[in-house]
């Protein structure tokens, strides 16, 4: 059986500039090529194209609770935009740009898989056209001049104690978690504890990605604070003037990326903000240009509905004012034997179906969406375990569709694309917001933790009550709340499986992100900056003589 | 007065792919195109040009000992090209990539200046093609790979204590210079002493400039010494199996990048190792190319020509056969009386020219190269101080021209050029190398600081002593030395100016750099990581909404 990349590599790619003025009737001089096969959307592009009505519909590809190798939501995404093609309904995908972490680390690259993958597959899963460098440059520019301004005088009065402000490097990298920075001497400037996240946790990521324009981008990043002075009072990037040079090293990420399917359709791959410590979403700028481009329009949010799709609804398109139509929920029988922990075959999907269920009302009742269940069909599943799923669907009065992408491409879409477009009849649904704006930044950490993951409750750690107290009385009570949790369950607890009852939310810390616009809780033993595995990918990628790439998975 | 930016947005630049075709035969193909404006040479296009014969002749751009703000390297460079180009001589330039550490500090961009630019400007200064930046993940990656290593076991038995791998930024940054790392608990890793270095100073950046092709690239990879065991044994990125990670993050990185003088000539952009801390040319892969498709190929070598045109000659040419015809001395009636310390005017410059004279001598003498000083005009220039200079160079018979490029474009370069095609007549001299591969490395540094430092001698210190002892026995005592020093002296000491003698060369460090294969000698209080200014140049760069850069110079 080949690999990803060997099939990405067989393929045959369009060149992008005749694609997209064929698909998309962009001028080649609205694209900015990087190399053949991959572009930008140039600025003027999108000011010309912001001036278009909204033709699209769009459709939110999310997940049951997943397994670490992931349930294939990138991959129906990809299978799924090609089938509504084949199909003739005119769709693009937005997808959310791959980290280099992951791609050495565990999980491989992050561009689909087998038949349904975007294409240059080892381009977009490494650098791209450097989106996240530039991310990482500004973020770290920002730090550069915040502990230069302390080693210079201190002008603002920044308390090193109180500094919230991280660096980043796009890698998993447990030893910069935490460390001891300017140590050496006077001429190294202030000693003080600090650390990397990676690059996707960063506030200029998150930023980057809700941004609805440059002047957005310019006004949010002046807001990101910082740290604080001794007597509590905060200081931002716009204090230490330096949003003017990290807007001017963004000047070419915020333009949003196409690239094609290998089927030969239109992507845009754009930001990458993770799903359970950041906001889990692609750009705002991408999708709503998308939105003008085409019928259909459809995008991932990352991780499982209890992460992904909530901030899709609550943080990006409360923002955005975006509205989907419909989502797919994509399952797969591995991955709900594996939540039906212990049992054997039949017996174990039957036990972890709940996980399913739970999600499929959470987007029903809650986020109040048309849902239709995707199952990535694996060679190995057997028709009683299909039957098993299909029948749990027929309960809950959700379609239940069988999808083969991953072997056959589009082709293996084609039943889903044509139950979202029947999902997709009639206007879009109002917005299903969880909480209101003036809800405090207590009862919305409650009403996630309640009606989504199915708590019983939200326990905050003093040290994290003390901040949410601080953040209100700096007037941030108003944000919407981003919850960094465990992937892997709906609870904070990454081993409690299923759909799990009577747990609570343990809050450990709350960080204001006062540029993007909310408020993340860090709960349970989630990290911002992962660790390489014992026997890292890194150690099997490689690169012939002639150039090309093997072992990227 | 229109600042460098100014210029450089008023220009009306030729489309990348037309102009490569046109002047260098490329086919569309052939290039990858970053942009319309920038591209790189693809490597079926390296392997197809390597096989065409030399045809170009070498000429080596250097400079005295540079004043801070730098006394017009690059300029004259972009200059000279565009005046030979004007006289009908077939040039390409070869320059070195900008680092974002000086562009936010203090020195400003580094594409040249006035009407000598390689444009797009802002581009070049800041990502431009994403060299440095894959440069710094395949640094980091390894980083990242060897503290795992640790953590999982440590089976080849690295010393914590005896980590050199340090990890990089682009970015001057004196908080990382010295850190604590792995702090947090046994899920964090082995606490242990690192730093960061600008990323300009990485040993990959040297190899990506000094590999002779992909398979040199990764065999160099392999050999980078990362650490020892306790029993001192090196351990390698092979042993890590970082090699090969590391080699496919730099595919796109090793092609050489092609932009366009604000004349629309040619020009190749490509690797940017500093030239105090480093080797400080461009890419020998560059280089080679542009041999093969000019009749003149015209490159900068880092600083004065004590460190730049020292280390061109001793480690550049010496390792890939490269063969200059002539060396330009540029220098400036400013950073002359800049030399001549405390006095004023004319005695200024008076005093200050041994410097220069120095220069020529080493020029002449060591590097056995044709000279010509080239003397980059300033309009509070006077006559007098133009013919105290021309004097001097009458003495020493070496021709001086007057070159006006900064104000007056390739024109002002005309005399230069005509100057440097009549010094490239007949054939290149013999490479006048310092010293033997065979000589110790005792005797390669005693070399070249008294040969062209000028210095009574070298003083190395204990711990360098046995850092010397400790390189020789491990079998690298035949690689060439690479001296880091300051850039503002011919001695270790920046406060020296002028000619000095009677001084010592101080070395405090020897860094192995197996895989670059070159020892570097740490002199004075030459540091490895930059710090910003009290009011760093970022603070006044920004960017309109239209997506427009201002303040950068």
């Amino acid at each position: 059986m080949p690999t990803d990349i060997e099939i990405a590599q067989a393929a045959t790619l369009r060149k992008i500039l005749p694609l997209a003025q064929e698909r998309l009737g962009l001028h080649e001089d609205e694209l900015v090529p990087y190399g053949h096969y991959k572009a930008k959307l140039s600025l003027p592009a999108l000011r010309r194209l912001e001036k278009l009505p909204v033709r699209g519909k769009l459709v939110l590809v999310t997940a049951i609770t997943p397994t670490p190798p992931g349930e294939g939501k990138t991959t129906t995404t990809v299978g799924l935009g090609d089938g509504l093609n084949r199909i003739g309904a005119n769709t693009i995908i937005c997808l959310r740009e791959p980290s280099l972490g992951p791609c050495f680390g565990m999980k491989g690259g992050a561009a689909g898989g087998g038949h349904a993958q975007v294409v240059p597959m080892e381009d977009i899963n490494l650098h791209f056209t450097g989106d996240f460098h530039a991310i990482a440059l500004a973020n770290n520019l920002l730090a550069a001049m915040l502990d230069n301004h302390i080693h210079h005088g201190n002008v603002l009065g920044l308390d090193v104690r109180r500094i919230s402000w991280r660096r980043v490097v796009d890698m998993n990298d447990r030893a910069l978690r935490q460390i001891t920075a300017a140590l050496g001497g006077p001429g190294n400037g202030y000693p003080r504890e600090d650390g990397f996240d990676i690059v996707v946790a960063s506030e200029v990521m998150a930023i980057l990605c809700l941004a609805d324009s440059l002047a957005d981008l310019k006004r949010r990043l002046g807001q990101i604070i910082v740290g604080y002075t001794a007597d509590k009072k905060p200081v931002t990037a716009r204090d230490l003037q330096a949003d003017g040079a990290m807007a001017a090293l963004l000047k070419d990420a915020i333009q949003p990326n196409l690239v094609q399917t290998l089927e030969g359709h239109p992507a845009f791959v754009h930001g990458g903000p993770f799903a359970n410590i950041a906001h889990g979403c692609n750009s705002v700028m991408a999708t709503r240009t998308a939105l003008r481009l085409a019928d259909y329009v459809v995008t991932e949010a990352g991780f499982g509905a209890d992460l992904g799709a909530e901030k899709f609804i609550d943080i990006k398109c409360r923002k955005s004012g975006l509205q989907p139509s419909c989502a797919v929920l994509v399952a797969t029988i591995r991955a709900l034997k594996h939540h039906g922990q212990g049992a054997d075959g039949l017996e174990a999907l039957r036990l972890g179906l709940p996980n399913l269920e739970r999600h499929v009302r959470n987007v029903q009742q809650h986020y109040r969406l048309p849902a239709i269940v995707s199952i990535n069909r694996f060679d190995g599943d057997t028709p009683e375990e299909i039957a098993l799923v299909e029948a749990a669907c027929e309960r809950l009065g959700v379609r239940c569709v069988l999808a083969s992408h991953w072997a056959q491409g589009g082709a293996g879409a084609e039943d889903l694309a044509r139950a979202v477009v029947q999902a997709c009849e009639g206007s879009a649904p109002p917005l299903g917001l969880l909480y209101e704006d003036s809800d405090s930044l207590a009862a919305k950490l409650n009403a996630v933790a309640t009606r989504i993951y199915g708590a019983d409750g939200v326990d905050v750690e003093p040290a994290a009550a003390k901040q949410l107290e601080e953040v209100t009385a700096l007037g941030y009570g108003h944000l919407p709340v981003c919850i960094a949790k465990t992937q892997y369950s709906f609870s904070s607890d990454a081993k409690r499986l299923g759909a799990p009852e009577g747990h609570r939310l343990r809050v450990r810390e709350l960080r204001l992100h006062a540029g993007a616009e909310f408020v993340t809780a860090i709960c349970g033993d989630i990290m911002t900056m992962p660790g390489l595995p014992r026997s890292p990918a890194a150690e099997r990628i490689g690169l012939d003589d002639g150039g090309r790439i093997h072992g990227l998975f």
